[in-house]
């Protein structure tokens, strides 16, 4: 999918939401464990249920790998289904990976050639030869990791060189070195963090951020949208657990359908 | 696994090799392709052959993951395989992941539990809480990225704070702040960096040091026992493509053999 792509289905929806696929197989309603495939009947109920709101689906891969072989099959059908109908969706594989060259080259695989995502997170500790790889498939996505929403973020990511240039920035500065552009590399910054993106900004003023932690996290989209937001939108906002998880009964689509609602209101709003 | 247990598969076996199962299905031999999973096939005879001469086997995910569905089985039939017939093997899944809290704890059900590793490796870009997770499981590790083998480690793991302090000497200082010991977390240091041996030691002078990088990418062995090495060996060092590949034809079992045995020679009278 290309960025003028991406751009028309957020102005098409008014909505600029990815819902954030955590799917715990502890966590969802204890109607669906009769099911076959629980996560998968889980996801497709929400999928269907949220896919008139949201422009993005974000599956974290965590969630799939911690329930072994059955829980990558329920990925993979996860993927298909949403491929299958509702073909305009950007597909992010939330996978955080990164490794030598002809190591990501394998990642690269895995992720754009068979599972088939338009959009995978990359994890920038192992430098150039560790992202690029990743790079130069036609309509698909790096999504770097720059400034995270955890509380871990303030071990390194804050941490400054001589001149005062923190490691986060360092990371936005040379993936643009290595080719990244705001047509093939976006930016993971956390909601938790909104003051930052005017600073962030700077670096990458057009390019899409991904941003995690409205919701569950604290994170406020007002800030998000204040501080980060730029003439082409340049931002997908995921929220995940406040979606998927708000109800637990046999009505949990419904209730996942109007939180995400709620949510591409507020979005409709800011994107006037 | 514990320290002492592992040191003393290392005594026994006079080897601190660790042979990286990083199986390509299109680098392998091509008789092979004909089986009804080559890739389990030619790790099988790896095995087999190799298991004399080393004390830990390290799978590379990307490469399973890259074909799919059907490379992830191959992986599990092949730590199951290892678990099985050589249970005194440390079997390290190279997974480099790292990501939340809630999440990290899922890719640590992943690897420990579902996929039965004894250690999983893991990115320290997101910080503490992206990392503790992984700790705490009995008798299973945490091997934490500090300098990697590759050319990209120069892009940020180097880089100094105003003290002249860098990233890689922090990452270490805080994973012992984090709970991180000699009995459960190890660091990834390439044999291409050898000479950074002797700073790292001052920081964890007892832990065990994962090392990649001799052979396909031209580390020295004799530079890493060198700055490296402490009284209990503390040294784990992996050589994949130089061992799985060194031979395309029928004999490559055979070939592997004869090249891990060359290693372990090595490794012996560095032992002594």
């Amino acid at each position: 999918m290309t960025r003028d792509e991406l751009y028309a289905n957020i102005k098409l929806k008014k909505s600029f939401l990815c819902v954030g696929l955590d799917t715990d197989v502890r966590k969802i309603p204890e109607h669906l464990l009769k099911e076959e495939d629980p996560v998968f009947a889980f996801n497709k109920a929400i999928i269907d249920a949220t896919a008139e709101y949201c422009i993005a689906y974000k599956p974290n891969l965590a969630f799939y790998e911690g329930a072994g072989l059955k829980g990558i099959q329920s990925l993979y059908r996860t993927i298909d289904y949403i491929r299958s109908n509702y073909p305009d969706q950007f597909i992010i594989a939330d996978a955080k990976r990164g490794d030598i060259g002809n190591t990501s080259m394998m990642y690269a695989d895995s992720f754009f050639t068979e599972m088939k995502a338009d959009a995978v997170t990359v994890a920038p500790y192992m430098g150039q030869d560790s992202v690029t790889p990743f790079l130069g498939h036609q309509g698909r996505w790096v999504i770097l990791l720059a400034l995270t929403s955890n509380k871990g973020a303030d071990d390194f990511q804050y941490m400054q060189d001589a001149q005062g240039t923190p490691l986060y920035r360092k990371v936005l500065a040379k993936s643009l070195e290595w080719g990244g552009n705001p047509d093939n590399m976006m930016y993971v910054v956390g909601a938790t963090r909104a003051e930052m993106l005017t600073d962030i900004r700077r670096t990458v003023p057009d390019s899409f951020l991904l941003v995690p932690g409205i919701g569950a996290q604290g994170g406020s989209l007002a800030d998000v949208c204040k501080y980060g937001m730029n003439d082409k939108c340049g931002l997908i906002v995921n929220s995940s657990r406040a979606i998927i998880y708000a109800d637990k009964t046999e009505n949990f689509a419904t209730v996942a359908a109007q939180k995400a609602r709620e949510v591409q209101q507020e979005m409709a709003a800011f994107l006037k």
